[in-house]
């Protein structure tokens, strides 16, 4: 499975362009699950199953596993996801960056061993540290750019010539790093004006938009400024609030249910503009 | 223990600013250890026997152990260290960095789960990224500024204001960021004036310096722009050059003689400045 062609499957033909976060959170667990062994697959797996139809994506984050010991968990959700769900690719949302001898080894952590079809990545290195990924063209390569938190105003804002930062990392990547097309960014929900000048910059490129629900980002303004010619190009993503919305042994029936109204809602913009 | 402390205590009483890079490669290890169950540790804990004395730290690389999925001989290499050389800290190499709420998980993972002294970060997204870090005290924030690759070029260098980019980063650190004075920075010996900047404007916070060795940084230029007023302040990182100093049965031995070389010949310019 291409990464880039896969989403655009499920962009057009499942009609979706929302991105669920797997965030497990054993505390925030529902009350019959506390204390199970098995817990963390369980919870993920539920809203996995739960939510399969309405998702463009999977993104699992990586620091909620590898804090609980639980590396292996992450190998069988993705293997579960992939033996379930084969036309829905995972995001492994790890922010990962290093010199370029180190980078393999992150390549083969996130494509070989968790078997992930795309991968978060920082670029504060530059180009010859995200290259052992760039050149896996089946795969995505998503690249921060503006991220949704406040402190992204700390440098990725700074003015550089007259071009802030992030529009800087936008433009060197549009340019000389998507030689395979396989490069998407993640600019926040937060800041949609910025997303729209990230995307006049850079085409179709895919955005990853976190940031809505938890973080408070406007959805309409993201969609406004986001979408692409196709009136897609977005994966808008929620975690918290989907993998949360309930809280009792119906939680995964609180997922699908919020995870259905935010797909409907992206929709319903889509229609109407 | 305190990293900061620890790191002085080893400078001033071992006599040593060289930090030890563990980055496991297993084609690369001897034949006597090809193959065998246990090698990893046993290539590791080897090298940490032969050069604990003559080191500042010990900095295990993540991602090689993650893509062998061994975290739990990291986790038993590092519990190794601190019961066998209680003053030596470690440094664990992940670079990290995410949105506040995610970089709780990523601390958990390195202080509570792996007991490191101290962790590599990407400081791209700004202060909220690195606050569930900052705020502890007794650990070593050691934060990415003008890092040893060539891309660093990329972004690092851009001309913000008449500043380059990692000068912005290493102001924004010791000004803003080390409240509990536990920061600490990697900036690349292959830009040794850059790192004299770096040291003028962080005064004596510690400089973490890879790029010795395998990348060709040239050690005289780091120490002439990079020692304190005390003729400290640096934690010169090699691992390759060190770990694969030798290939056979006699590895450990050849890694002391290594160690032992550059440990002397940081030491014979600091006698001599």
């Amino acid at each position: 499975m291409r990464f880039h062609k896969a989403l655009q499957q499920r962009w057009r033909e499942q009609e979706t362009l929302l991105c669920v976060g797997l965030d497990p959170e054993p505390a925030a667990f529902p009350a019959h699950l506390q204390g199970r062994r098995d817990a963390i697959f369980t919870f993920c797996s539920a809203i996995v199953e739960a939510t399969a139809d309405l998702v463009c994506a999977f993104k699992p984050q990586i620091a909620h596993f590898a804090a609980l010991r639980a590396e292996e968990t992450l190998e069988r959700l993705i293997a579960h996801i992939h033996e379930k769900h084969p036309g829905v690719p995972v995001i492994l949302d790890a922010k990962r960056g290093d010199i370029g001898s180190t980078s393999r080894h992150y390549a083969t952590e996130a494509f070989e061993r968790y078997c992930a079809d795309a991968l978060t990545l920082n670029p504060y290195l530059g180009h010859d540290s995200i290259a052992p990924f760039l050149e896996r063209a089946d795969k995505g390569i998503i690249l921060l750019c503006r991220t949704s938190n406040p402190g992204s105003s700390n440098f990725q804002t700074l003015n550089c010539g007259g071009t802030p930062l992030y529009l800087h990392v936008a433009e060197t990547i549009a340019r000389d790093w998507n030689v395979h097309g396989n490069c998407a960014l993640v600019t926040g929900a937060t800041w949609p004006q910025e997303l729209g000048q990230i995307r006049a910059r850079v085409g179709p490129m895919p955005l990853l938009v976190p940031g809505i629900g938890v973080q408070g980002g406007d959805l309409n303004a993201v969609l406004h400024y986001g979408l692409d010619e196709d009136h897609a190009g977005l994966m808008i993503s929620a975690s918290r609030a989907i993998d949360y919305a309930g809280s009792g042994e119906d939680f995964a029936e609180a997922a699908r249910r919020a995870a259905r109204d935010l797909r409907e809602r992206i929709n319903r913009y889509r229609r109407l503009s």
